[in-house]
């Protein structure tokens, strides 16, 4: 966390009352914080796009019962073994799993590792999660 | 427009410096005017998401050789004559034409004008712009 | 359009019943259609992402009151009058209004003009429907 | 799994071409595998907004060191102990975390708790990773 500077905003009346009702129905404590939110999250969808160091996580639904799936998943997980940091493991129920992946480096590998996966058959369904290293916000 | 109210900010010295960064890249005057487009961004989502009214655009590709497609689209624009407020129609290429259109009403109505064009034989593609009508922001 | 070809495909009892039920409550005359519908929408965030020539629209609310702000509109929408084919006006209200512009060219263009518009003082909201020429799906 | 049934899909040729041409570059095995996760996509975002049971992953940055926020996040977490399942942690740095909350219940209950999460000091980032309990795909 980096020192703290302050500075003015100037809002019209009808959309700082719109934002302080928006703030207080999500609990926020005061209206920097609520900023710096909406800051972050500009930020980060832009260290996605443009490629920089993310950090994140691939959700995964499959059934394990699918011949070989569980060792395909395990092969392809330590080819990016440099992006994946842990793996999380769920049984939902007797057939399906919930998988999660946290991954930390380049945003293109965490969207190509999270394509790969989809494609298996077996998998349902992966989301990507895209959040960041903190670093830099 | 309402009078301008101002209040302070506090963020930390580099996420400051990131969106000093961001604002430039963006071409925004002061920090002001671009926390502003974050705020009504969160705001106009949140418009949408309760039912409120909201105007926006119903952008459609089709090919307008398809049977019948051009009436299918006329009566249906039609019965939402409530909810639309105009059309814009450009030709793309001999088979491809581009229309717009501008509505005003319950965001749930704009949803369901734009489901049910999609579904229409001959329409290649829709998307829902999600705008606002600008008095609450 | 091209000539239509036809294929097997093959689904799980389950998932198909449920695909049943959403495309009958989405109002598609038939599975194909459906299908189309889910394989172009595909294509088209494709196009997008790889800076394919693209086509769309360009949502803005305004208060035209703002100084100088219609003048500022204009000027840089003839910077982009390669992109930009044509502009639809509504008067919203006494204060707002609503312009949609209809455009054809890269996706980057596009974004671009968005991101430049969005930063003008006044300008309240900008939303881009990304959408296709049609000439690929 | 179900068993598989069979139906005949018909497409035009260049959107077919295109269409093999995506699933070759995203290394799916045949038409069906991919034709079956575009289907699964569309029946999860609609499981989401229709409020049925889900699963899925909240995405959390934060820094440890902000004063009383690792208990303030431990005490919000067993408000929700139905609908958490388990929770993964990543030391990113000296002072940033990653925590991933694995959740299974109500969307609605997902999006508050995320919410929550969201607005409190020291938290930077969330991520709501939309997935699904397998059961109905």
């Amino acid at each position: 966390m980096g020192k703290l500077f302050r500075f003015g905003v100037s809002l019209e009346k009808t959309l700082l009352d719109k934002f302080d009702k928006l703030i207080r129905s999500r609990n926020y404590t005061n209206r920097s914080e609520a900023l710096r939110d909406l800051i972050r999250q500009e930020l980060i969808k832009k260290e996605w796009r443009e490629g920089k160091e993310i950090a994140g996580a691939i959700t995964l639904i499959y059934d394990h019962h699918k011949r070989e799936l569980v060792n395909k998943l395990t092969d392809i997980q330590h080819d990016f073994h440099d992006l994946i940091i842990s793996t999380q493991h769920i049984h939902l129920d007797h057939d399906n799993c919930l998988e999660i992946i946290a991954v930390k480096g380049k945003s293109s590998e965490a969207q190509k590792l999270s394509d790969i996966l989809k494609a298996i058959k077996g998998v349902k369904h992966t989301a990507l999660s895209m959040s960041t290293t903190g670093k830099e916000v």
